[in-house]
């Protein structure tokens, strides 16, 4: 693999005009000792074609643009945009029951869940339910990964309540019109890519430490009791200090359903019988028995501990916190609120769009942003190595988000805990989120009386018994094993989303995160290597292993020049790996040219890129020597170190 | 220069105890046919060696911490620290003359810049005087360049206005002693490199758009009228308004002595004969002559002008303005006002230190981070291909800083024009500035009183003829062609600073520059090649050219998965040019792994780093294959192609 650098140049060659014999011979020479000189065929080259032309450029933008708009319309765009389109063709009865389990199954953990959010986000509990249902089926219609079923997340319904700060339902309705925009406006604008900036150890730091907040915050619904203050640190205390006031039986309620739950969940992962055997009848109904026990315990826990709460409350007052009235039916459709009239203090006040607007803050970025962070984890998890459409996801979330601010919903997005359960049910294609709504409408249309019954720390152990493992302990080792600074980094997380807010410890995150980039960038490794050529001429060879832009230029030249003075032979910079430069970087190897020529010290460049060539050549640098082939170097060191010296400042040899 | 990076890895091979046999015949193989194998002496290798052990590192730190204050400690340091030390005992008559002259010529530059400096800073004349004297005794003694003559500039004086907002001069003394010491912490911690990522672009369009700033502001002085409006645009309409309520003879005396310096400029650069032959006695004086004219031209046209204005003043009230009283005598010596009164309307007001700190905002950075900013670019002009000692800089400027507090001056720095001056008058130490602090000590003790009579229209000529040629249009067209993008933010740092603040242009600059960085970290080129080795197998070589990170890992695998399977033929990742990668890097190299092991299909990669290899290796990939000699692809593809595919999920060969 030797005439890697070689083939880059063989293509270049054809690209830009470059030519260069002695390096056409370079070619030669090497692909006929290489061991891959046959079938050069080149697919691709990811790589920008520095044309010198500004004019060209101009010429370009034009058919580009018609080319953008005309690919903007096609056929295949249509099919990407809908992915429906692609699957509902062929649509079979097969497909159809595999969707029906999970889209029921689904349901089944969504109802309990969009209730237990309920004491996350501070809206009533039909607010969760109202979440579900629309934004089920437009992400059947628009989204691209069968695996997401849409609707309210723990994670989002935390990041929503801090935006919404108890104020009510009008404001947690324009977050997620909002929010939707704001993901479709990414989506159509490729904006995608912003989420590639939180690395692995900022998102699970920061996903460990919500799953803490979460948790705390659903101790006191276990324990029945009230606490104060909203950190996390805080709330702890708060919890510690209220220990006494603790309601025996919420508490007993609340601790046997996380065990149970906990026990169900390790039920549910018991197979009898090996994947390849054929199995009998006995262990396929024990097989089915697990399966429904693991996927359905937090439907099924519901269902007893709202038969028991409907059982205490028909004897009086239950010993126990039940949920109380909700609503019955469906949500009117109407427009998300632009401003509404509150009551305070027994007047009547206006309050506009774009007060509700400062109100939510930093929100409106926060929700959508972690939104589709969160839904684009899960479709990765799910790809099965198939490239995912962060595009295309941005659009679907976001038209579920605007059309569930339609039917007085909050912000949702896909969840990891359901997508697990629907994979696990054997979904087909998106059509399970069909069944599911159909479930949640049924839900309210017919069960809401029902629901008073169920206890409080029934849904605080649902959701303390999901959560409780999106703390991503099993990275740490890996982490940890993996890259030190990593591990920093995911603490670091952790620790300032913990003690300062949300946004701030993720803002902290990615901080530290670009900083380091910054620094990568900025202080490049350099090899240093005494070497003597076939000619017997001791040379100094550096290697700079990346590109040379603005903050590493100068250390370069430092290094460099630290070197060749104390040396005092003919200096080589190999520049194999420098992929860029730019112009800040052209001034100083301008300058650093001046600087051995005004001491008669020879410098050559080796293997330099013809884009970079380029960058170089715009200052039109006197004695800029490259060359490409190894066996030039001995011919160019006897032209210059013996007896041509004085005539270097205007030769140029060998050059790109 | 094909064995480079066998010798990167030999040398990692003595370094990490990293052996593998393939590799080192490989590099045996290489090195013979190479032309280097000779004297393969190593130098120093910068790079960081990834040890794996934790307690490793721990036992590292105390003797790191050990060396650390014992190299504080050294001879070697004190010389840096105080590079007086270096040349005080070596000094002879010759330097005394080049300073005495170099020194002298720069006094007369320095009074009548920093007299003419008040009406950019908007304070009384004197302060510039009294920002000029002990600056330069200290920078004699810490300053590390003998070109930089320590004193107010017209940059800093721009930038400490914005800060003082027309305060008076406690809010400029305290920024002077503050600037000062972040200038000293910045020394002291080595944060000189945060001046690395102000990019060539950005710095000139900054710079310019001061020249274009300062110039607007001394155009009001050189017409004689009065201007409204703090920003570019606004001075400049405000101008056009009061056009015609020019004072005909401010207006004639500066534009004349504006054509004058321009043409004493022109002067001061002809010379008569080549370098090389003697000069006759009469080319010697006309030499002598222009140099004087060239090098004197501010104070020749300030005294000849202050004296027309004695004349007209002698006479009755003069037809222009003239600067009026400056107070006679050298400043108290005192502390800075930390607090002070100040009467408003009558009563007195007590503003407190924190009152003045929050008044100055974000100037207390911008001002010393400029100022230094401006000192380094002078040194790296002078330094000749020397490294410039950043850290001693900082340290020397900061100590003038502080120091000019305690004096009543203002922030000040190195400037280019007296730093041209000094070094075209023969400058050979530092000790140069002794004289020229004695010379404004000289002047604010015996001439004040002729002060009164210098017209403002001359100081203003004074400044726009200086700082006309700092706006830098020489840069543009080798910008241009070497990089359009860094002549795109070179434009719009301008304009940035013109229409917005030139604190917000200055970031806008450097915010575009990171951006640029992190794309290029996001955004990778990957060259995809089909391919045959010599024993006729077909397969796929992707080659990224820059280090795997998390902003550019799912693109990259992106590339890879579309490529693969669309190809179906075995795969190659070539890791040449990867020299650094993360853990977010090393998930998705495990999922990738995974995906291509559940299609069966194969992929290795070739000349992965040790170091990276480690990182990969922290999550224990299932099938992760490396080699590092062409020749062992094509056993590597006979075992896993021809039959052995099935077992290929735990079989491991040719791993580092």
């Amino acid at each position: 693999m030797k005439n890697e650098n070689t083939d880059r140049f063989t293509q270049r060659n054809n690209d830009t005009a470059y030519d260069n014999p002695s390096f056409t011979g370079s070619a030669v020479t090497i692909s006929m000792a290489g061991d891959k000189n046959s079938s050069n065929h080149f697919l691709v080259l990811h790589e920008d074609s520095h044309k010198s032309s500004f004019i060209y450029t101009l010429k370009q933008i034009l058919p580009w643009t018609k080319n953008r708009i005309r690919k903007g319309c096609t056929k295949k765009m249509l099919y990407r945009r809908l992915p429906i389109l692609n699957w509902l063709p062929n649509y079979n009865l097969s497909w159809a029951a595999g969707d029906l389990i999970a889209g029921i199954t689904v349901g089944l953990t969504l109802i309990p869940q969009g209730l237990a959010y309920y004491s996350i986000i501070g809206l009533p509990p039909e607010y969760g339910l109202y979440s579900s249902f629309l934004g089920s089926f437009i992400y059947t219609a628009f989204g691209s990964c069968k695996d997401v079923p849409f609707g309210p997340s723990a994670l989002n319904a935390l990041l929503a309540a801090e935006a919404i700060k108890g104020r009510g339902p009008e404001h947690a309705i324009l977050l997620s019109f909002l929010s939707g925009l704001i993901q479709i406006f990414m989506g159509l604008f490729g904006l995608g890519f912003i989420i590639d900036f939180v690395s692995g150890p900022v998102s699970s730091g920061f996903t460990s430490a919500v799953a803490l907040i979460i948790v705390t915050s659903q101790v006191k619904d276990i324990l029945g009791i009230k606490t104060k203050g909203g950190s996390f640190l805080q709330s702890w205390m708060s919890i510690i200090n209220e220990i006494p006031n603790t309601r025996t039986w919420d508490a007993v309620m609340g601790i046997s359903c996380i065990v149970l739950l906990l026990i169900m969940k390790t039920i549910g992962s018991q197979k009898l019988g090996t994947e390849d055997e054929k199995p009998s009848v006995l262990k396929k109904v024990f097989n089915n028995l697990t399966w429904v026990i693991g996927t359905g315990r937090n439907a099924i826990l519901v269902i007893i501990c709202g038969f028991i709460g409907y059982v205490y409350c028909s004897r009086g007052e239950p010993p126990f916190l039940v949920i109380g009235t909700v609503p019955q039916g469906l949500p009117a459709f109407k427009a998300p609120p632009f401003g509404f009239t509150s009551e305070k203090n027994g007047t009547l006040v206006q309050v506009s769009f774009f007060e509700m607007v400062y109100n939510l803050g930093s929100g409106i970025i926060i929700v959508p942003m972690v939104g589709i962070l969160e839904n684009i984890a899960i479709c990765k998890a799910f790809a099965n190595g198939q490239p995912v459409d962060a595009t295309q996801e941005l659009i679907a979330i976001g038209l579920c988000n605007v059309g569930n601010s339609f039917v007085q919903g909050y912000p949702g997005t896909g969840a990891l805990g359901r997508s697990a359960v629907n994979n696990a049910s054997g979904v087909k294609t998106t059509f399970g989120g069909i069944y599911t709504g159909l479930l949640v409408i049924g839900a309210l249309l017919f069960f809401t009386p029902y629901f008073y019954y169920i206890p409080n720390a029934v849904l605080g152990a649902v959701i303390i018994a999901a959560t409780v493992f999106m703390v991503e302990l099993k990275v740490v080792k890996p982490m940890w094993r993996s890259k030190k600074s990593c591990f920093i980094i995911f603490i670091v997380t952790l620790i300032a989303c913990l003690v300062l807010h949300l946004e701030v410890g993720i803002l902290v995150g990615i901080g530290i995160n670009i900083l380091l980039i910054l620094y990568h960038a900025a202080r490049p490794k350099i090899k240093v290597e005494q070497l003597k050529t076939t000619g017997g001429i001791d040379y100094l060879l550096l290697t700079p292993d990346r590109c040379l832009i603005f903050p590493s230029v100068d250390y370069v030249r430092n290094i460099v020049t630290k070197y060749s003075i104390r040396q005092e032979v003919p200096v080589v910079i190999d520049c194999s790996h420098i992929y860029g430069a730019d112009f800040t970087a052209a001034t100083v190897i301008e300058t650093l040219i001046q600087n051995f020529s005004s001491r008669d010290q020879v410098l050559f460049f080796y293997n330099l890129k013809p884009s970079v060539c380029t960058v170089f050549e715009g200052l039109s640098p006197k004695g800029f020597v490259v060359y490409y082939n190894d066996n030039d170097l001995d011919e160019l060191l006897n032209k210059y170190v013996k007896g041509e010296n004085v005539k270097m400042k205007t030769i140029e040899v060998f050059k790109c």
